[in-house]
């Protein structure tokens, strides 16, 4: 039932067809990431440190940063408190709360390098903790400079996906369609896009994954400027060919799309792939256009709030 | 009378000619950004923050920074006076003005972490704040480092394009020819380039918009050495076979020119485009070289100044 | 015995086989890096300065920038004493030592621009040396600066290859196979494989070392999703057509393996490589899987541990 | 005499031969830059700032950045001393000399935030303009880490060719051949060459000047291991077929070399070219390999000074 003529070996593999068949309900999650885990390690060891930092939220991030500052200067205060605080000139202190609240301000004051001096270190013990913290001070910021660059630079593909695909009649034939389109104006160009299918398929009686790459009509464009609809004709060579709904729910069909492209605002390659289940997958519907040329503006505007828009074929 | 044949689907796309026709005064603006606006997203959410502070020129990027800066000092400075300027140590003041304005640059000193410590925090609450005012600090002029950096290092295509088209003889034919150079010394290498063509065409009694692909003579360079004048030969498959000036004015003819390069001085990939409308291709007309080989240096000159600078073809 | 027919000009060459034969024990280290060295150079001068510095394990670093710290202060605090601490206010001291100690902590206030202000230089001289010290520590702190962010976004390809490679019964014929699987799970997309044989081969009597390409099934994966094995078909053509265990132990048959590929947590492309000496191809052994799909989670999940799990094929 | 029948349409082309004949001494300096300045423009006009800073040696950067520092300083002093040093709490100053240097480095420690506070602001006035100062110092160190962090990390191809170019026998025919290494022992991946002939042609009895790729026998190595012979194989299509000493000196021949690869040092793309004159070109010389087999340390040595070492080919 499933044509598979069009498998060659001179395409890329989606890298997950290696090793034999893999069930999977998802392939890739909603949010684009994979749907893979690794045995026995825990979330924050499948990271890289730095790239955990990355990953979170600014909010947490700078919760992060500050609850580290805290900790830090706390340390230090405790270990001025231990040397005795006489060894900070300037210090008002009555109490043993006083004395560590004067110390852990006193180390904000030098892990900052700050230095009022109101308060300042006397004798050799304290002079060689504070002359330490100040350079870890030198050090931590630096690490927070190079994060927060890091953070603002990451290059992220400003794409969105139609949240459906459309089997729908395409020229003489039909065609498979999704669409996407960009989410800021920062140009993408040269974006290539293969979309490759997974299918349940019957074997000599045994059920078998099998991906196959769905050859588009148009897999390249030189700017991402407007919506831009991929299209893989459904002719006698594609494995769709012939396959209704009934089908395409039964043999388990995923479509996975993955694109790639030059972000001309970060300077980068981007990269940007979906998944849509077999229930994503609607015949008979066509996406509505979401761009309009502005007569009076003289341009053409993008509508991102219409990308789900679809209306039916009639008959 | 528009020759079709040379259209193939394996050619990227422009991005412009999905879902249908597309009718645009213009797709590229004269800066080379896209004629597209986003609907119902103000200009400013169409960026990221961090791309809209790098599109800043200078003197406006200083100014922000500055501003925020005043104003982050200024809401420190209510808050000291708030808590009550008792609690800083050293104060002069006599006035309320005064002790807005020594709680001001008290601020100024922390968020910098200056600190003279003339003035300096004595007690819990003051103490607390300025640990945050210069932990806030660190963080703001962390920013304004990645900001500055990012700034700088944003690759820009140093590529000015004629601003006009021509079509001229060109060997035994006739071709299309514009041109490109470099307007400053570090190197573009591996440019290469591609021109397509926009047009009305009438098909059973309506106007639709095509997009043509020019195939050219020499679509890629090894270096951006000189000027560059990219020719599309205009043979019997060429799409502007035939095609006259009145034709192209009234096919309403734009040309688009895609190219992308590697930049030896940035050390990345950078891309430019422009857009030829039908008033700005001229038939018989030729560019004057605009580079010379100065005998006593030895070496190959460039003038810029010579890039829209043609001559009439002789009968 | 070996089968020249497939090598082809067009084919990227490893590197080695340029001007003539090359014996060679490895050609390629355990830690992927290649197993040459510079003739006259010492192994730093091999390196930039820089890349010395972002080969550096986090302690050394960390260790190197701050026993820099410290050599810096001494000298400083030398410069100090020699023009006399009297032209420190504020110092402390009974003795030469505590002098030393003194101008040491005001050096180390000074370079990382802490400036408590207990101590402060009083005339021409000491100030002109601490204005000089707080600049070099401005500069010191943009390289610590830079450095720690050129260490954390320097990309890396986390990737891990089998230690052996298997020959055996792949489809109707055998076939070479090597694994690798990603050790992050930042994704690795668009990644290519590239495979060499190096032989010696007896030509008219003369032992020669020869390089081939061998051709493989799948040379490219769409995203490193989970474990890829690279397998090569041994097919007629294969230059492994009818070796046995013991040719390729006689021929000192290495293989080297070449991966690249776009990191998606760096966005950047990354390279790996790897050797398989003859007594790493072991006969009649395949890969066991290393996913498996968690039902419950309705996830792929891979284990590591797994990589060079391998299981005898039944006859 | 010159065999043209190679000449392509879909080869890159030099970025030279475009609007017609240049006749140059040079096309590449020594350098690798290439031999074309802009008319009308100074040399500082040629670059971006940023590039500017970039291209600078270590020493003449470090001087620049001091040097501002210290104009800086010279003019807040300056700014200070006219609005009346009374405003600069703490200062010991008897002459006007005396003065304008404590207020030099009252200057010098809030440019840097070093702040020690034996001098402090006192009043709007001194205290609006140290605000000014701080916040400028921040701005300036901000620029002094992008720029070192951009020096740094600027990709620089660590590649060394050979001073001249060799024909001599190669396999049945003979073969031009130059040769490359690299320099560092950070690896060069992906390494493509192109190679390009210019010579002056007599076309009905006009001198021109033309461009001819030559093709090679390998044009791609996996990495750059060792040294990289570049052989153009004079075959009967070769341009060169045929061609004596004397016609390569008489056809003014210049032979040009581009490289492009991956570094896996900065991680990033590198670019190299040189040019060999006619004169460069010598006949029947062959390259002494310039790398051996280490059997005591079991690794292969590459002898940078033997880059240019020839012998001479026996009939």
């Amino acid at each position: 039932m499933i044509n598979e003529k069009r498998e060659r070996k001179d395409i890329p593999n989606t890298g997950f067809s290696s090793d034999g068949k893999v069930p999977a309900h998802r392939f890739i999650k909603p949010d684009g990431s994979l749907n893979v885990s690794f045995v026995g390690k825990k979330s924050w060891q499948q990271f890289s440190i730095y790239h955990y930092l990355l990953s979170l939220s600014h909010l947490q991030f700078l919760l992060i940063i500050f609850v580290s500052y805290t900790i830090v200067n706390f340390i230090f205060a405790i270990i001025y408190v231990a040397i005795g605080v006489h060894h900070l000139n300037g210090i008002i202190a009555y109490t043993k709360l006083e004395e560590f609240t004067e110390a852990y301000f006193f180390s904000s004051q030098t892990l900052t390098t700050l230095g009022y001096g109101r308060v300042s270190p006397v004798g050799f013990l304290a002079n060689i903790i504070s002359a330490i913290e100040s350079f870890l001070g030198v050090i931590m910021f630096a690490l927070i400079t190079g994060l927060l660059y890091g953070r603002f630079t990451k290059p992220r593909a400003f794409i969105k996906f139609s949240q459906i695909a459309l089997v729908a009649p395409f020229e003489d034939i039909t065609g498979l369609m999704l669409r996407l389109a960009p989410t800021k104006s920062s140009t993408i160009s040269n974006l290539k896009a293969s979309v490759t299918i997974s299918l349940n398929v019957t074997e000599d009686g045994v059920i078998k994954n099998k991906f196959l790459t769905l050859p588009l009509q148009i897999s390249n464009v030189m700017s991402l400027a407007l919506s831009w609809t991929i299209v893989h004709p459904i002719d006698e060579e594609s494995p769709l060919h012939g396959l209704t709904k009934e089908d395409i729910l039964e043999s388990d069909a995923h479509i996975m799309v993955f694109v790639e492209g030059f972000d001309e605002g970060f300077s980068n390659t981007v990269v940007s792939r979906t998944e849509y289940l077999a229930n994503e997958i609607i015949f008979e519907y066509k996406f509505e256009p979401m761009f309009r040329y502005n007569e009076k503006e003289r341009r053409n505007e993008l509508d991102l709030k219409m990308i789900n828009r679809i209306y039916k074929v009639k008959d």
